[in-house]
């Protein structure tokens, strides 16, 4: 039988990264690819103790169906989280999502028709851009350098183009590793407040810094309530638990609520009392300074290694933070070629394409240093260096 | 500051049982209004041994990034149980969700467009509702009676309104509490097969038979690929672990893949292991029927309690299973105005009206009854007769 489809899904492309996860599963594999944090630095231990007192203690409440706006002890804590970060914040302005994933589809959905323009660093997430596309919206790119997004340019595009919403991730974006620089978020704050243009804030890596002092968010500068301000703990303490939250101001906030009843009633009830126990009996901050210790030597390591033995055609970023540097080829490489001569060397990165909303960017590969140990490192960016090599020559 | 919303926020309308059940938190509240499961029912235990094996064994794979399809061996759990039920499955068909509200979103995503039509019985879940609209469709109702939506009264309805899905849920309906009689699932499947319409089946309850005997889903009758077939583990393990399926025909689970990575990535790594591991080392069948058992008897004794209390002039169904029923109130009374003097007397209900697409059906409650205890349901019922019969008095 011939299905008519709804027309949002010839909006959306399919995940590529999620597609190259599949072929990770292969052990003999370096993969570079995911953004997948260090399974061996997760706190499991800890989790499982967690576990067993909310089941001890709880384990009915634990079990049952919830509150849409999340478990309020757990709002509490990610509100001090938040605070912690220059954000004012109490433990009704958190929303707690089913990952930053779902944040961003909430957000997409609350806001966007078709046709609405999207301001968005170019690259940006390409698991965000999926969101919107299936919102089917317009992308403008935002001229971006190794300070971030450029706010001067900001605002031609916005009379030009309307957007209903620009998109940013300021510390260690994902995929090039920058940071948008203190005075810049002040400028952008200051143009947005300008325009009234809304701006949604990903904050994923914030406290994955190693080098550098940290910077407020943009929404710590938020007087008129124009920021959506989106962070998780995929990164800080596991992805698997698929926790994550928003705050917005209160207006978008009752919306987003009204959203998530209809795509998934609530969180899940056992994750967010897991959560809760785990942040109220262990030292989570503790916990993200080893990582932060672990993932600033692999950063350092796969650049040192990248120095050794790329081709001098090449260069790359060099992060604060984060989970990934981003590498440019010249411009007679094509990545996408590139790929399955690095998958028979066994190695694996994301080509750059996907992350351009306009599908430019041919030319660049992410590598992500968090998810392979030092030798792992050495090895796949010997093997990686050895396929860029033949490839230059050609 | 002005903010446009999305246009289909404003087809959405907030659930009145969500914020019904902020409301039941209250500790001399008895409330027979949310879908609740009997919570001092809960495998508690079971669960945190499983959890416990979980973490032990795999801890780091419980806490990191997944599949979007699903945790494989957990797609086979459920792969088994959906053959249980009479439907053919591998593992390879079944998609793991957060939840069946996900899965209700996902597909209208997927297949609705603006405008389009769904079919619904009238009553029906309004959370479903709330995922059609979404989507911005309209609602067509099918005629129903005591035996289910009326297969003679589709044909007429797909000429005029061509519409793109049915919606039904066969087993002891929410909220009616009615099931599909055998003969008219054959009738309702040679009809769509016919037409080429498109079925969503919905059965969360199936499970949940107190009395009779089993009936096979539309979906075992399914040769031609035309019937999305969804259920959960909400009502016969636990719903705060959020996890339902969807066993769909290839190309729609295919769109349904790509959807879902855009709105939460995957569902909860730890929640899927945990139930793998509970479903491999513990006899879930045993616990249906201890749940079958006590809900049979609070259906029983509510039934009884509204036989001895209720005014002449108000009747309710008679379920086979699931977890409510349904109660007509005399064409007089408007069910929503007996709310607050429900509440006063400390009782609660669903007002029918949020059931009905059209908003309709003001004289109706939905009850339900599993999750009191069979004094409370003495206790409840009494108050809830005496608000009756004092309004229809009047």
């Amino acid at each position: 039988m011939n299905i008519r489809f709804a027309r949002r899904m010839a909006s959306v492309r399919p995940s590529t990264i999620r597609e190259i996860l599949k072929v990770t599963q292969q052990p003999d594999i370096i993969s570079f690819a995911g953004g997948l944090p260090a399974p061996e630095l997760f706190p499991v231990s800890e989790i499982k103790v967690a576990a067993e007192r909310v089941l001890t203690d709880n384990g009915p409440q634990a079990l049952q169906y919830g509150q849409t706006e999340g478990y309020l002890p757990l709002r509490e804590t990610f509100a001090a989280e938040t605070r912690s970060r220059g954000i004012s914040c109490a433990a009704e302005d958190v929303l707690i999502t089913t990952g930053s994933q779902q944040s961003l589809d909430l957000t997409a959905r609350v806001l966007l028709d078709p046709g609405d323009c999207i301001l968005t660093e170019n690259p940006t997430y390409l698991a965000a851009l999926q969101a919107f596309q299936s919102c089917e919206v317009r992308f403008a790119a935002v001229p971006t350098d190794e300070g971030g997004l450029i706010p001067e340019a900001l605002p031609e595009l916005i009379e030009r183009e309307h957007p209903k919403l620009l998109y940013t991730i300021p510390n260690f974006q994902n995929p090039t590793g920058v940071t948008l620089r203190r005075e810049r978020r002040q400028a952008l704050y200051e143009i947005a407040a300008r325009y009234g243009l809304l701006i949604l804030e990903d904050d994923p890596y914030g406290k994955l810094r190693y080098t550098g002092e940290d910077i407020p968010p943009v929404k710590a500068l938020d007087t008129q309530g124009l920021v959506i301000y989106m962070s998780t703990v995929s990164k800080t303490v596991a992805p698997g638990l698929r926790t994550g939250w928003v705050v917005a101001p209160e207006e978008i906030a009752h919306k987003i609520v009204i959203c998530k009843q209809a795509a998934d009633l609530h969180s899940s009830s056992l994750d967010q009392r897991i959560l809760h126990a785990y942040f109220r009996d262990f030292d989570n901050q503790a916990h993200v300074n080893r990582i932060r210790q672990a993932y600033g030597e692999r950063y350092a390591q796969m650049d040192q290694c990248l120095r050794d033995a790329m081709p001098p055609e090449f260069s790359w970023t060099h992060p604060e933070g984060g989970m990934f540097l981003w590498v440019t080829c010249p411009e007679s490489v094509n990545s996408s070629e590139l790929m399955p001569r690095a998958l028979q060397e066994k190695v694996l990165f994301v080509p750059g394409r996907d992350f351009f909303p306009d599908g430019s960017g041919t030319r660049y590969m992410r590598l992500n240093f968090s998810n392979s140990s030092p030798e792992k490192i050495r090895t796949g960016i010997a093997r990686l260096a050895g396929v860029c090599a033949a490839t230059a020559l050609v």
